[in-house]
């Protein structure tokens, strides 16, 4: 006998959750629809080098291996060398910077793309995080404008709403003012990317940890670091006491595109938008404007992203700007079914037979109510008032009884 | 620089090829589920153990294997043990037997289930063959009557000719009618199934291979063997002329098992139903029925699916009867675009700004346009009428102009 259960970290998914997930994706695609955008798709499985090429942080840990084959892996035995050259994709970005790099001419001066796929990391599982698990990404490549947030955020934001999700805040940042904040703090430049890590588990750790753990590497600049963070979240106006704060370390373009990005995601959303110095987001790819979405009062993030506008330079050697915004799909889908989101039930009709009949006969009688309706043809069962009783809590909105030629309602 | 292009034998979609997709395995869905089918779906990773269990023929050898990690993969680099305990599905059919195992106890008596998603094959590509490419499977668990079969060729049937393939054939057979021509020809039960590979091989190798292929092994039984073939194949009744052949080495069940179901698929479906003798496919899981649907004309089939009563019990210790039918989605998809299919376009507007304009005052043009239609927000080029004509080519049927607070249509 062989294992029943899926392996470790993922899941099967029984008609009743796979028709709830449909419905969650078919209304994050049509809202994205709505706002402009078009659904792409890429492999589940990619070259090593690409997957491995820097930009995904510490899920580039996580990377799936896909073992070489035949000669290559012989060769590779061999030579004590690489066992492996593919793996399964960790997120959606890196993919479809390889896909602009490849399809560029293909496509539309200002790319807009959609993506509503899985992704694989070996992650430790634990409740609401799996090893496969669905992302819902919008990105816009080719514009290098604050126009380019500006959709992405309203866009991602009225998706969230379409769902019943009235209470969101976005929070708003950019990696170069977290730049110029390291630098106005004497940072060592290499040590930056550190800060950050350090910062962005703040959540977990406190303001408390972030000190203890920056000053073990830089004991002189971790307090006029963490102070600065305090006098700024405490502020009245944190965008311009952080503007004041840090002076000429911040150039002009980037308080003008925060400030506006800020501005008008005010008026197009019905989210609450703020500006947040605390915010990160993990990968190494972002280069400005980074965002995320949480729920008023609760502590999770639903949404993240921001923009990277030197990944798909790296990989095809001519750069475009880019910016993106993935929804976390299993997160959502779990605060629907906690919150007893409305899911529409199909309507669907039993057509009960009994063993008397030709099947020839049946058949022709189901075909004439399939013109309506889902019609599941089923064997009449020796406890028959059992039989509709289990069939009606299978969702059978109709059920028929055919017998004799005759076709008779069931109440 | 890293590699463009999708890794060897995978493909990326772009938005117009991505939708024509879409379209088609909808339509799909939508006709399985007319017919009373649950779409489910299934990790694309699965144990080794269960990918390896003896089910998939020559698929087992094409499996994606996934590396150990950590200390797994150290104790097996140590002990010269399976560097690889993961796989990629090669099929849809080994995973829904581990899935009904796994939850048997919440899913309808008879389960009537649809999977449409994708496998992975490290197979020679080559046109129309993909390592990742998606079927489209019905299947029926727990009926062991030819209800199921019947059910499965006339909703597989009815799914072709919604996307207007008038022009199917449907050839149907029994393994168990295979054997018990193998036992008439006096083939040692050891060889049958080489018996079997070699005859699924005769649309390459022609009867002439065949006969030298048996020869190499059974000289004295392969004149017999082919000549029986050949015998049948020539009759005007070829379902009859095997049933007299073969006597009593065919029982009575699968010959009226045959019968019912060759004559309620003629009434059930618009195709061409008809009995073929040498009709073999190649998974080892297959028991009693087995079908393949091609085009008339067309030496391609377009699906495939048969009977498989011992998987679910090899695999979790209770048996279950199950059927099944998969649908080459890549060859159907090839097929229509090559058909000249009429897929249907969305509707589509451009809203064209120029620079001078509040985002904001954009963004409120373009939400008031979106309660009728998907609205993509868009800069203004220098060259406004080329930009028009490319909108027009991406496939905007409405184009606006806004200026100056003031909408303008663009003809």
């Amino acid at each position: 006998m062989l294992q029943k259960t899926p392996t470790k970290g993922m899941r099967d998914f029984l008609p009743g959750e796979f028709s709830i997930r449909k419905q969650v994706l078919e209304s994050i695609i049509a809202t994205y629809e709505k706002h402009g955008f078009l659904q792409i798709e890429t492999p589940a499985v990619e070259n090593l080098q690409l997957l491995n090429s820097k930009q995904g942080g510490d899920n580039e840990k996580l990377i799936y291996k896909i073992l070489k084959r035949g000669e290559k892996f012989e060769e590779a035995i061999e030579n004590g060398g690489e066992l492996c050259d593919l793996g399964l994709r960790y997120d959606l970005t890196v993919p479809l910077a390889r896909f602009y790099s490849n399809n560029r001419g293909k496509l539309p001066a200002v790319f807009k793309a959609i993506q509503t796929d899985y992704v694989w990391r070996a992650d430790r599982p634990q409740r609401g995080r799996y090893r496969q698990f669905r992302q819902c990404d919008m990105d816009i490549i080719g514009d290098g404008s604050t126009l380019a947030e500006i959709e992405l955020i309203t866009a991602t934001a009225d998706a969230l709403y379409q769902l019943g999700f009235d209470d969101t805040v976005i929070r708003v940042s950019d990696r170069r003012l977290l730049s110029a904040i390291a630098n106005k703090c004497q940072f060592d430049q290499e040590d930056h990317e550190k800060v950050f890590i350090i910062l962005d588990k703040l959540d977990k750790i406190g303001i408390k940890g972030v000190l203890e753990e920056i000053s073990a590497f830089a004991p002189d600049k971790a307090e006029s670091f963490v102070n600065l963070l305090m006098e700024i979240t405490a502020s009245s106006d944190p965008l311009n006491k952080t503007f004041e704060a840090l002076g000429d370390y911040l150039d002009e373009k980037t308080k003008a595109s925060l400030t506006e990005i800020l501005s008008v995601c005010k008026t197009t959303t019905k989210a609450q938008v703020v500006f947040d110095v605390k915010l990160v987001r993990g990968m190494n790819y972002y280069t400005g404007t980074i965002y995320e979405i949480s729920l008023s009062g609760l502590d999770i993030s639903v949404a993240g992203g921001g923009r990277y506008d030197q990944l798909i330079g790296k990989i095809s050697g001519t750069p475009a700007p880019a910016c993106g915004f993935s929804i976390g799909f299993e997160r959502i889908v779990l605060l629907l079914t906690e919150r007893k989101y409305k899911f529409a039930q199909k309507e669907k009709t039993a057509l009960v037979f009994s063993g008397s009949n030709d099947l020839a006969d049946i058949m022709k009688v189901a075909q004439h109510l399939r013109e309506k309706t889902d019609v599941c043809v089923v064997k009449r069962a020796k406890n028959f008032a059992y039989q509709v009783q289990q069939l009606k809590e299978e969702g059978f909105s109709t059920i028929y009884r055919y017998e004799n030629q005759q076709l008779v309602k069931i109440d």
